[in-house]
């Protein structure tokens, strides 16, 4: 299979904390971890030309990780309408911490994806909530990040499909850490850790999440849904 | 509570059928039926100024009920907007019938919604598939309509928060025909009937639910969730 | 409406902070705030005769509510089996704390209904997931118990039909604390506030979820459903 | 991955139409096709001794499917409670048409399962209502049975975790013929078609199907989730 990592790449250019944890970007660091015999990845980023999602490496790909934060305005119109619709085509969708703000995540869930938030390097508690998931195969009854950015709820979306995790925050909130949605013919997993100061991508168990996420995110269905005027059955409105 | 009736009524103005089905318009028989001592009924329409959704109205309903199909492009983006906005805001919203192309509604779904359709005047059989839902009270196991447009699977929307109605159609379809979904705060309920050269909305069972939807979509919540930066729990985070 | 509060009463005969904090019982004072000019109420206890729950105060009950701990395998089967056959039939079902591992509950899950918990008095933080449902209405973004015992997940439950709160506790769990079901005509809601050494049932919010919950379980419909062998359309299947 | 084809077995016995269309029995037809180099399947029946679902057995098996009808009364309460208890201990489970009376599935989902149902060797059109899901991958957007026993809504069965297919039959009735529950680890299809007089199992869409769940109901996920008294996270409840 087929995984394009998107990054918008700038606290990488601008913040020597970040330029330090993650050298080659936090998607040179996600698509180290994800490449094996049977994932191909690649990696765009917000300043490529067309931000890196040109038809051709859309249609390609089977499924995105998507990462933004501070330049989601800056993703052109256009071009979150072409990944929508290959997402709606099919093509898988993982969307990573502060992507919840971006304009292809929003567009899919039609709220606002609004939440609360701290910056305060809290302990976090992600609880699996889930034991039958294919995204939680290998995961403990729980993982800890010593220091994330907080995240609390009301987290605006659509009631999830399925609720995989649920986090703990030492400050005193909780938050749906891990959501699928079903949109079109395209599966999206919402996954909330993240935040570019902390050496996040690096931990094992949220490497082992992402990677069962793009697995199961990949819809190999060759549906032959038809849409639009239709003939009956045969012999029945024969008049 | 108050209810606002949108209608494109265009039909209404170019075909007899139609007018002579419906002298006041889809949205007049449907403000007619919805009447009552506890519900203040106001229409609008397409034409009027600002398709009779300005600010000061929308803000006054507590439940829009819509109505569209020959036009839908006809509605401007903007007031789109301030309709979706005030359904994340708690105002409730029943979409009726071809309104599933809506701009609203697709807005509100982040997908095609897009279906299969014949016109030939088939019965249509609608199954209640939930007999605990306050839009099923006093509706029997199934009712029947005599004649309709056929809408079939599959429908492109995610998957609903509650699937209350399946139709049968005598040409070999299915469809999820009610449906609701959460987005924000407002409550929204799909519902399929009601082809314009068709008597649908005189019909006492289609009038009962959709009484009953409007009801059940008015959120008397007055919610007080709070979105961005947040304060720690006290005496939690003290370091 | 008529509501049944059912409660087990042990605790108090034999626990003296147990009968200074509910001198009338959990029973009596549940039943206490819920009675209004709109709801009767009447209690029942493991030791009444057939517990409280003969054939005739079951079928005049609307919605039930059921507090049990020490003693769950002293409830007959028998009498479990009618009061699961009453929630089927319509008669609603407020499920509270320790009540989770009662036979009624893990006979409608189908699960285990297993769960973490810890007696250590801390503090619980109650949050509101979903602004649009009647349980939440008048309830804030979120509530605190000062002392509660702690429950966490994983809470071996089915996919609740609707989540509707999610409690933070100050040793570094999370519980979904507030659930929906259907099951038949009978609407259940799973509430987990209430140990029996703490003076949750006095809590304001506490009361007011309670109070919701048992309008929000009044199945008023009158569902015409019939199962078995059955006719087909008139003029289909003629041959 | 191991397969347990469990099948009631007496229709098979005494009915020369089924003996004719499944001389090894129902079981052997279903092994049949399920079986290739990454699926060992094996077979039980009602008469083998403990019906042929020992400790041993169910132990070694990761899926069962589970075919019944006449006899779901003769199934020995204490291995319905084995078999109960593996499904939550992560074993999938595959129940075919009439198993839905089965002591086992009515056991799980905490309801009548019952349904509406006539004999009369109609058209059954199966509509994939969901096309992002790995038991729908090669199943277009609809298949055919040209004579099966009817089965209609109302389906008395707790709100699926996905909806899948969704049936039209001849006479008028639609059904929900392909949904997904879990219960605690186990993942649990339900699938319609397979009435004993019709040649439904060598369909290859329904053979298709069923390989498809079986894949999917193997949980090869080896969660740690703990349950009963639990410690604190270290040093936050120190007091």
């Amino acid at each position: 299979m087929k995984v394009l990592v998107w990054n918008e790449n700038r606290h990488e250019k601008t913040n020597a904390i970040v330029t330090e944890i993650y050298p080659e970007g936090i998607h040179g660091a996600i698509a180290e971890f994800l490449q094996d015999d049977d994932v191909q990845v690649k990696t765009a980023t917000l300043d490529d030309a067309q931000h890196g999602l040109t038809d051709e490496i859309l249609t390609d790909a089977d499924v995105l990780v998507w990462w933004g934060h501070l330049a989601h305005d800056e993703v052109a119109d256009e071009i979150v309408e072409k990944v929508k619709q290959r997402v709606l085509d099919g093509m898988g969708l993982i969307v990573l911490h502060s992507g919840h703000f971006s304009k292809i995540f929003k567009s899919l869930m039609g709220t606002s994806c609004d939440l609360k938030w701290r910056e305060a390097g809290e302990k976090e508690r992600i609880w699996n909530i889930d034991p039958t998931h294919p995204i939680t195969e290998g995961v403990g009854q729980y993982f800890e990040l010593e220091q994330e950015e907080m995240y609390g709820e009301h987290f605006d979306i659509p009631t999830p499909d399925e609720l995989i995790f649920v986090s703990w925050f030492e400050g005193g909130e909780v938050f749906r850490s891990g959501a699928t949605f079903k949109r079109g013919k395209g599966k999206i997993f919402y996954f909330r850790p993240g935040h570019e100061t902390h050496p996040t991508y690096h931990n094992k168990d949220v490497q082992r999440v992402i990677k069962n996420a793009v697995k199961w995110a990949n819809n190999t269905n060759t549906p032959t849904h038809v849409y639009g005027n239709a003939k009956p059955l045969e012999n029945i409105l024969g008049r």
